[in-house]
């Protein structure tokens, strides 16, 4: 960081979610200049890119790209690809996890590695000092691109990478929700304004970015706003969910 | 590897340049069974997209995916922006490396990060066993991720950021040009068969693939033609080069 003579700058990676908003309003909440970036991967729910471009100035962004790459050509997943998004079967489960092997079918393969790679060149670009993405304890019971392990051998690639890393400036790959729960994410954005009738969590939301109320996200979420005690702003296209 | 069950199977990243394209006909002597993967990131030079299609089946490929992905969101290099590309300014420069840091205006940010990211998630789903990407000595010189401590980094995070990584399957990062020179490498496809006619260095070819003769690009790749005694198929625009 050059200190006294500029804000520190990040690249905050703003999916139009729950969380990567409320990363967003942490690293602004520090003082970083944020830069945030959308990636336009094919997913069935646009709804999130909108929604992304609008909590990005409506939380203080400096800037906001939305960088396309079609992930549906290498396949893999049901976020892009044409099978049906897992539906819960039970109210009664507490985790995101309807596979056996305990990675969800929603899993686009390697995500965060692409993420956080275009990251990495838009920073080196805007001669950022640091990345914001997230990852949570939710997600990494799942998917192996979001666990502290991931992240860190993440922030050494980064080093290697770059003509600013190879130059000895730090891009620090910051993860401020890794270990928290849903309700605690919920709770830390809720006290920094945070409003979430503007995110998106649904795999399946409407074109204005109504909900479902039934997939694994939605449930998630629902249960999130409960466990912190905070009013559920979401917006369903069913208000009778079970 | 599965050994006796079937075939090794790899994703090859294949420009449509003179060094991927012999990476391919290695990975195929190999005994691989090879998917090639191009990726259009908005470069100039499209007719190199073109032949990277061609020379995937005439080399044997598996298959051939191009994925989309627009760096030029993400800005800072000559060869996606409208800054002119470097001219040679002698012929008895023997390097690649026009700027006064040792980094080429050429450089991409993070590219080969999101080639090697986006051939992970490819790596992934088709449950394939090794990578190969054709980085080399000559651009090493210059870009930070072409460097052998790159690639080493990049098959740890790999190893971390993937379903098939956590079930314990290796994914092998491969490099066979790594330590070789522009005429080694073009002795190697030349004993291989690779038809070099057929491929496309230059920085600004036309779309026919017919190279300027006169960037970069082209002095190493005429050099290097001459350094190895093998005769130059390259197709020129203008056949009186300097």
């Amino acid at each position: 960081m050059t200190g006294a003579e500029r804000r520190p700058r990040a690249v905050v990676l703003l999916s139009g979610g729950l969380d990567s908003a409320t990363t967003l309003a942490m690293a602004v909440d520090e003082g970083f200049e944020c830069h945030t970036l959308a990636l336009d991967y094919g997913q069935r729910h646009r709804a999130e890119l909108e929604a992304a471009a609008s909590l990005s100035a409506a939380l203080g962004a400096a800037g906001h790209r939305t960088v396309q790459v079609d992930l549906r050509r290498i396949g893999g997943s049901a976020l892009t690809d044409d099978i049906p998004v897992p539906v819960s079967s039970s109210d009664s489960e507490s985790t995101s996890d309807p596979t056996s092997d305990g990675i969800p079918v929603t899993y686009v393969p390697a995500r965060n590695t692409v993420l956080l790679a275009i990251a990495t060149g838009l920073a080196e670009t805007l001669a950022a000092d640091a990345l914001f993405i997230g990852v949570n304890a939710v997600d990494y019971s799942g998917y192996p691109d979001c666990r502290p392990q991931f992240i860190a051998a993440f922030e050494d690639l980064a080093r290697l990478a770059t003509k600013r890393g190879v130059e000895g400036h730090e891009l620090a790959v910051r993860t401020p929700l890794i270990h928290l729960s849903k309700a605690e994410i919920i709770r830390s954005g809720d006290a920094l304004g945070v409003d979430y009738s503007g995110t998106v969590s649904c795999y399946q939301a409407d074109a204005t970015g109504r909900a479902c109320g039934h997939c694994d996200s939605c449930r998630i979420r629902r249960d999130g706003f409960e466990a912190a005690g905070v009013p559920d702003p979401t917006r369903y296209v069913d208000r009778c969910i079970d």
